[in-house]
């Protein structure tokens, strides 16, 4: 087996021994005769892989009973929709950043839902910051406020929390657990899974539940996070894989020392942007005081250059560094699960590739 | 390995030799380097697995270009909401017949949007019937009608498809690709995909593109069909991991020769049917005329008998036999992909039972 570098955004990179564990017991889970994907929801062996998946992440983020931790299917784009349809009610308004193609998603969704206050808007500097600190405009008795932590495409993180004065609620599907944060802050934040998590097909959603008691009871079952908050998110079938090996990432998580992840997510990152920092011939996308962790963007001089440098890089085995087309040039999301080898090996090909050709 | 015999109504059994291989491929898939549950959905690896599993669904549901399949995320549940939010608007009304547990969640979702006309009530007969023939009392001008063809808690199938007037949607979450039947008689048809097609997380939705045309574009974008007509179940990341494995059922169901397959299905249920039919000990749930051949239901003289055989079949190898809490009793539930010596073990067991405790 040759496993490649995996710069992939999402879906991406998973712990190579989370991997190798769910092939060991595929066909047969721990001796029970079966897969866990043809395991009733409503069985003692399934039940077992549900709770233990959301108490470590509980743990993990140092969640009270005050929190619920929901599988909700439709990824982060249904947060969007579910957001505004339970908290947006007539004659309310609600908080929204504009900081980059993610939060400019949810905005929109909840335009057509009511009324949308932009209490801070990054649109013509879209990839290259984020709001600062003081520009956040909150809106007095808004119902709530939504933020995005880290905007994949643009490669740039919030980097510090603001205070909204309404509950706080932030997508979060690109940097949760990935840095030292106070989850306490917020009344709810989720992230679809397909980043730092697991496989895609669900949103991770953490929610205060004396917030989703306040949902809207006029949209159907499903839509309601009470359903979901209310059945442990058992009502109906939920994603039984995908939780599974999101549990697994988690106890991958535990095993591994957040912090000390952490501190390897500090050190894979600073590692590409002293590359480009040293060089005249890289460019970094988001402006320093933004710069992600998680995802790092970049420029070469032309786009010519962009083209070669991603040919050859996937020659050699890093794939998918292509950054998003409506921003261009690099992009390497370098996730937990992304190993410091791989960035070594990154690194070492951006001198070579300047030497060559800058 | 040992694997046990699992009647699971789903989650349920797969094929073992797509677990085999999905086992096999699990860490580097066909020498691509990473997990399919790494891949970006937007890489030439992936798209090959999406094209050929819609491709292979068409082929096998015998649907032309004027069908689009789609991948949505909350399976036969979220269609409950999804169906009535797409198409039934103000002033209009639709028919929904209440054929058991399935059907009346689908029309009490619908109930929460617009108006809906009970065509066909089986209430007070639930889980023995499903409406005769000529009981359904089909609305002139109905923005559509709703019915399911098999109700898995019942077990119970509708063995003749009604003309309705209406564009015909159909859950077929049970008894999909079960049996002979023409596709083109319905406007939209969907299931849940863990119990015939998959592993659960997402339902498998075949749509006529002019209907998804129809539907409101008031309502939020992951909610509408034609997100996911337009963009090829791209529009966010779909669950990948969930489409590769039913794309490799639909493979096998294509391998096996679905006439092949619906054939034995229909002797799997006689062999069960016959022995309840043969015995004055067991006594089936549904009325003969309305038996499923996915779903085969059946009670014991008393429930500290069925207590007791659930004990005994589980201590055999044969798991999850218990019928669902609303209808008590025993559930066999043997989909495409349970095998024949399962069955056999089965009537073996239960002929044995009954020379014991009858």
């Amino acid at each position: 087996m040759s496993r490649v570098y995996n710069f992939s955004a999402g879906p991406a990179v998973l712990p190579l021994e989370v991997l190798q564990n769910a092939q060991k017991e595929l066909v047969d889970y721990k001796g029970c005769g079966m897969s866990v994907m043809e395991m009733s929801h409503r069985g003692k062996d399934y039940d077992a892989i549900h709770q233990e998946a959301i108490a470590t992440f509980k743990e993990l983020c140092g969640l009270n009973d005050d929190w619920s931790v929901c599988f909700i299917q439709g990824g982060a784009s249904m947060q969007f929709a579910m957001i505004p349809m339970n908290f947006l009610g007539a004659g309310q308004s609600a908080d929204y950043a504009n900081q980059g193609t993610w939060s400019n998603k949810a905005l929109k969704q909840a335009q057509m839902i009511g009324t949308v206050n932009v209490v801070a808007n990054c649109q013509k500097d879209i990839p290259t910051r984020m709001p600062a600190d003081g520009e956040f405009k909150w809106t007095a008795g808004a119902a709530y406020s939504h933020i995005c932590t880290n905007e994949t495409i643009s490669g740039a993180e919030l980097k510090k929390i603001p205070e909204s004065g309404s509950p706080l609620i932030a997508d979060m599907s690109s940097d949760i657990l990935s840095c030292e944060r106070d989850y306490s802050k917020f009344a709810m934040f989720y992230a679809g899974a397909q980043k730092n998590l697991g496989p895609s097909g669900m949103a991770v959603v953490a929610i205060r539940k004396e917030l989703a008691e306040k949902g809207s009871t006029a949209i159907p079952t499903m839509l309601q996070y009470r359903t979901y908050v209310d059945e442990n998110s058992l009502y109906n079938t939920p994603p039984t894989w995908g939780i599974y090996i999101f549990g697994e990432v988690m106890k991958w998580v535990k095993k591994m020392g957040k912090e000390n992840l952490f501190k390897l997510n500090a050190e894979k990152a600073k590692k590409i942007y002293d590359v480009i920092d040293g060089s005249g011939f890289y460019r970094g996308t988001a402006l320093k005081e933004y710069r992600s962790n998680m995802n790092v963007t970049w420029r070469l001089p032309t786009e010519e250059l962009e083209a070669q440098f991603i040919k050859e890089a996937t020659a050699a085995g890093m794939k998918s560094l292509k950054g998003h087309r409506s921003v261009g040039g690099i992009r390497a999301s370098i996730y937990n699960a992304f190993p410091m080898e791989g960035v070594d090996c990154l690194v070492d090909f951006m001198k070579e590739f300047e030497k060559k050709n800058g």
